[in-house]
């Protein structure tokens, strides 16, 4: 094979695909924007009940609407018997996000209008997403461990619901509300990779499932939602504050990356980092266990301090790196962190998937179908000749 | 809300987002060559299986190449029996393509080195998936009509095998090399939707099974894979070559479009369509019913004239407009044809995820991340306040 052209991928990076109502990432000013509003007022002041309107519906709720929705979403958190049934069939070591992404098709069968392509269809399928992905996620992770899953309480916001379907057994109001915080905080980060899937899959004309279990699939990955997981690896394999700076050093040496540190949008600071920084600590203190937090925190420090002065860059947490230890401090094992990414950011993925499919259609292309540079020139320029079998 | 500006959304239409050596479709002249060799070439010489090795290997292989390949396919055919245990809890009217879209994924949990990205296990899980997935098609099928899965026979070939798993029936070599065609054919497009998914999930540096589990959502959309289903659909509605000109008048009037006429890349022709034509004749001769074959090509000739005449744009037949009478007379029902699309088309995808996570890694960015153009003036240009909600 003759292979003197090298492959190039653009990985889209700098190239605007479409214009979007639902958020915006201020790379430079570290600004994280839903439809209009800052995140720090939005973790401060709201629950992810009301970040799901507004992605959904446009506008944060009243009372009414939000009550309204509570209900709805709390109706909607059973899972049919035939999903269960399929997911007490599967390995106990088969991956969460591989679990979540087979669930989502799966919830289609049960669905008789799935494919209908009307915009309260798709916020009607979003909405019974938001409530079911908990569910699948919290039931698998019961069912891997050989317990029975427990069913939804319809007393509990979303973010209550899922450490009690998780655990079995009801949080502290502190650690519910910063897991609500961290639903609040990971809901929606517009064209993310995962983002992208979601809309890519949307736009020929697929169902809202089909984009969503697209969409899971980006997540996993390492380079996306699988890196908050590698944080809490990274952590547990340094496992002491005093080893930080061999470690760093290490790093170094060997040209790798400090997980959770760097951003490839945000060129200031990821705002998300510096909202999840303080519950991290509070958590670690209620517990009696700072350690993680400490060890957190020493190694943004030591890390952003060392690739300053080695390599002139800068490095900033991301929303990965103090997820970590707040996921652990609320008991959430590491290999459920990257669910936890997707149970939040599906009110972004159904968003965007309702954006691209209704939302000012007439000015879209049918769906997305890049272009790309051929350059197998196995034959050379020219087309190889057919060569039977026998002369192979 | 405000809503002054216009959702602008390109479809990434003429942007080149990645050199690539596995596929050029050449639009203007109605060339598809897949690694150097033509498709004309391709499916007059060549069967399924040598095509996944011209795909995966980046050659065709010779005849200890091939039998090698057609022995460890034939190895890998057998779906695993907690997939199977799965498939029989989902509800009969489940769609095809949800199925496969879940079943992929369980796969992964079956597969103790699904994650590790080397490029041989890449071409492992390829070429098991290539083997599974027409497997999984065909078994739901079975499952669907309350009726055993048939387990794969290894002296059949992929084609052969499939018809026979599907109907428990050994085909007539007619329609089995003509599937066979068909296989070859539908193998591979350069960056289609679908393909695009399976790379942009796989940017991720997410596993092969997440990767094509993306795909399988892109190719259901009514667009892309879901188009040769709506083509039988449209044949039974018009129902006669007597009502053709009726219905060719309503689309027109309509401002519909006549199902499997046109595409985005070809202008002059897609050169599958004249592969696929003589094929369907042939079969619709041998089974006596030419009904559906003659309805093509009247519907092709007037749909041609009427809108060359009326909207003076050229349309010619697509890849699905003769699959859909051909899979009809092969006893293939109009819901599995978006499946055997899917059964062909993984050889393509498996072939770029290989490429977009081992071909040329050092020339690409980490992970596809476009741009977005934020519109969403809730507030005007400014931020909004924050509204507590006493004040909503």
């Amino acid at each position: 094979m003759e292979d003197a052209k090298k492959i190039i991928n653009t990985g889209l990076r700098g190239v605007t695909v479409a214009s979007t109502r639902i958020s915006h990432v201020d790379g430079e000013a570290g600004k994280l924007i839903y439809r209009g509003y800052p995140i720090f007022d939005l973790s401060d002041q709201t629950n992810y009940e009301e970040i799901v309107h507004l992605l959904l519906y446009e506008s944060l709720p009243d009372e009414q609407q939000l009550n309204a929705l509570n209900e709805r979403l709390a109706a909607n958190r059973a899972i049919p018997e035939s999903l269960l049934a399929a997911l007490k069939t599967q390995p106990d070591n088969a991956l969460p996000m591989d679990i979540l992404q087979a669930a989502i098709p799966m919830l289609a069968g049960n669905d008789p209008n799935a494919a209908e392509l009307t915009i309260e269809n798709a916020q009607r399928i979003a909405e019974s997403l938001v409530a079911k992905i908990a569910t699948i996620a919290a039931a698998w992770h019961r069912i891997r461990n050989h317990r029975e899953p427990v069913a939804p309480d319809p007393a509990l916001n979303h973010a209550a619901n899922f450490l009690y379907m998780m655990t079995g057994e009801k949080s502290e109001d502190n650690t519910a509300r910063f897991f609500d915080v961290c639903l609040v905080l990971h809901a929606e980060h517009s064209f993310n990779a995962s983002t992208f899937s979601a809309r890519q899959v949307a736009s020929t004309r697929a169902h809202m499932y089909a984009a969503v279990a697209g969409a899971i699939g980006s997540l996993s990955g390492e380079l996306h939602g699988g890196a908050n997981t590698r944080v809490m690896q990274m952590l547990k394999k340094i496992n002491s504050v005093d080893a930080i700076d061999d470690y760093v050093k290490h790093i170094l040496e060997t040209g790798g990356k400090l997980m959770g540190l760097g951003h490839a949008v945000y060129k200031t600071g990821d705002p998300r980092a510096r909202i999840l920084a303080p519950m991290s600590k509070k958590l670690g203190e209620l517990t009696g266990n700072t350690k993680w937090y400490d060890m957190s925190v020493t190694l943004e420090e030591k890390g952003k301090k060392a690739f300053k002065e080695k390599k002139g860059i800068d490095i900033y947490p991301n929303v990965d790196f103090y997820s970590a230890s707040l996921y652990h401090y609320m008991g959430i094992p590491a290999d459920l962190f990257t669910p936890v990414f997707a149970i939040s950011r599906i009110a972004g993925w159904t968003a965007h998937v309702i954006e691209e499919q209704f939302g000012g259609a007439d000015a879209k292309p049918v769906l997305y179908r890049p272009s790309s540079d051929y350059i197998g020139e196995y034959c050379g320029p020219a087309e190889c000749d057919f060569v039977p079998m026998e002369d192979r």
